[in-house]
């Protein structure tokens, strides 16, 4: 018999009448002929109550082993109430704290990672012919402490008890009915992806589209976990992230993604002396600010260079003071901040074998006047830093440009 | 360093400024030189609206395993939240779930028994210098499943894990700030009590005074661990529970308790042979109906009698039911019920070695025009039930019969 894990996001499970849906919906997918295994998330809204009380008592320092107790309840009551809502349908149904499913973690309270997934218990639970709940987001440490995730650990939880399982698919449940080839707020003719692949689903979450969080693909790419994300609000199919292989035929571009998270910095009449870009990144990278895009133009005189980089708009005040701070040892004039930019990307796996994709891109920004203020290219994607108020015409265009829009 | 366990009920971590309030309570505790640790109910509310969830999906015939994977959830959240609150005022602390402080227990789910409490880990929390916070109403199965204790469970992980500790005492906190000689809201005149023996206890539990639930006490009886009933919103001491061989001077009376949860039923002209009363008894004892006070009185040719008991008010519809349907086996003429009806007790372990304790009760009474309909006794209680209309009058009587009011 086929075995299917299926993880439903805090929406799916928000409230009562909610979670006898997800229960009709797990009826239904046992009755077509599916082992399942559920992996639930904590009703919407129940952990940022929970997070909130933490910090009303300690918002600056507070024991994140008992932030992780108190927070590692939500989910605990909604596999409990699930379990029920089954039972109710005439379905065997058995719930499991992370602990029980033997979801062995660090010990990195409130950011665990998951060392090994002991399904034993979840196995005989499932071979007695009940359906097993488990308890996302939590695990527990080698000294026998609740563990917790971290935001979207959940996503990570269902597709590591798929792997530990051998399921055939991991179905991840949430508010949106699948990925798109690009945001359906921006562009009307956005179309729903059939399939998708591992490599382009991580750039495509890692420039904001959010849809899955990168660390939960990145586990599925790891183990050959096939993913489906679909809606757990309507009986449509969803996409599946897959490998490469199961794609008969690639497109070139699968889809273009946004983000607004940017901010951009210009170091200006820096001295072009070997060393001075470590001594403008290594202050950032101490401060655990990260980096993204980089482009070094020299001066007419050849003596100095600016340099132009990204990084996350949030730590764009940290930035520019630790740059002042190291100034002198920098040695350069001045700084120019602007955070009115989005980075705009285009993802396909295709491009590694097609060449033009770079050029398409350009041209196609440049037709409708939009100046690039800096580049950054991987194997399957191309991104461009672009000022903010262009995001959505860029984006419209470049869809159809690459002959994504819906017939 | 003297070993206090306290224990705090639902309304003393109400909220997250009562969860304050205690944190200071235990920090002032541990600065008087005491070893502390704390056994903690949910927020008020919290589980009856947990119990509520699982009831909204089915009231009928809901898996008491999953009610107590969802209900247990309440004890974990404050365990939490008071340890991160000792720490914010500089005490070590760490919290333990009940299978994490060693409750184990039958898997009787949400009525388990505490088969045994393996405190190691615990006690080595407590060897480091911290606080040790342990979730009450909760343990672990055989089968490594979450169990509840049922209601009032709280008082009873705390007294079983001042047991395991070796405690010196078992402190509970509560609303109100010890054990009166009778209910303060009837008697203007009733008195905080500085002891009480752990058979008063029991008896003024079973007569309705809910200060502390009677399995709590009757295994702290077992165990010999001292109780201490107090409130958790003034600083006064409470009322110690205790053995006899540790009060000096016994009153000859303890306390007055009323129960008005009687029902009183008259089995009239009932065939007086041999085996009779078990026909009677036997399908409300198989129906676990309760029966309390019995009275067998002879009509005056000797062949018929009258049999009258009382049983708990709840089930007087349901002992009708049972006593009609067995009508023509037990051969009766008719039955007359009564639920306006109260039980009145007199409680003290000195009447035992004093005499006249009954006569002065049955005095009192008659001199307030009211008459007895029944009366039981043990060694240490005179019970009486009388129509319901005269209950504050005969406590009152006897309260001050009996020269317990207040200077």
């Amino acid at each position: 018999m086929t075995l299917v894990v299926q993880k439903y996001g805090g929406t799916s499970v928000g409230d009562l009448d909610r979670i006898r849906n997800v229960a009709k919906r797990v009826k239904a997918a046992r009755e077509s002929g599916l082992k399942i295994a559920v992996v639930l998330s904590a009703m919407a809204g129940t952990t940022n109550k929970l997070v909130d009380w933490v910090m009303s008592l300690d918002a600056a320092s507070f024991d994140e082993a008992e932030y992780d107790q108190v927070v590692a309840t939500g989910e605990q009551i909604t596999i409990g109430l699930l379990a029920i809502a089954l039972q109710t349908l005439g379905v065997p149904a058995q719930s499991f704290l992370g602990w029980q499913a033997g979801f062995r973690t660090s010990a990195d309270h409130s950011k665990a990672r998951i060392l090994e997934v002991d399904a034993t218990a979840v196995k005989q639970c499932l071979d007695e012919g009940k359906v097993a709940i488990v308890a996302g987001f939590q695990g527990i440490s080698p000294q026998g402490r609740i563990t917790t995730l971290g935001r979207g650990g959940s996503d990570t939880s269902g597709v590591a008890l798929a792997a530990a399982l051998g399921a055939a698919r991991c179905d991840i449940f949430t508010d949106v009915d699948g990925v798109y080839t690009t945001d359906p707020r921006i562009v009307a003719k956005a179309r729903k992806l059939d399939r998708i692949t591992y490599e382009e689903m991580l750039e495509m979450a890692s420039v904001g589209a959010k849809v899955l969080q990168t660390r939960s693909v990145a586990l599925a790419m790891q183990h050959g976990v096939r993913i489906q994300v679909l809606s757990s609000f309507d009986d449509k199919p969803g996409t599946l992230v897959v490998d490469e292989d199961e794609i008969l035929e690639t497109q070139i571009v699968s889809g273009i993604a946004y983000s607004r998270e940017e901010a951009r910095l210009t170091v200006v009449a820096v001295n072009d002396r070997p060393g001075v870009a470590a001594s403008i990144f290594e202050p950032l990278a101490e401060a655990n600010i990260n980096v993204d895009m980089i482009v070094q133009s020299v001066s007419r005189d050849g003596k100095s260079a600016a340099l132009t980089f990204t990084v996350t708009r949030s730590d764009l005040p940290r930035a520019l003071n630790l740059l002042e701070l190291a100034k002198e040892d920098i040695g350069f004039d001045r700084i120019v901040a602007d955070s009115n930019v989005a980075k705009i990307s285009v993802i396909g796996v295709g491009m590694r074998t097609h060449a033009g994709t770079a050029r398409t891109m350009f041209r196609t920004l440049a037709e409708k006047g939009i100046n690039i203020q800096a580049i950054s290219t991987s194997e399957i994607k191309v991104s461009v830093l672009v000022a903010e108020d262009y995001t959505e015409l860029a984006v419209r265009a470049l869809h159809s440009a690459y002959g994504l829009d819906a017939a």
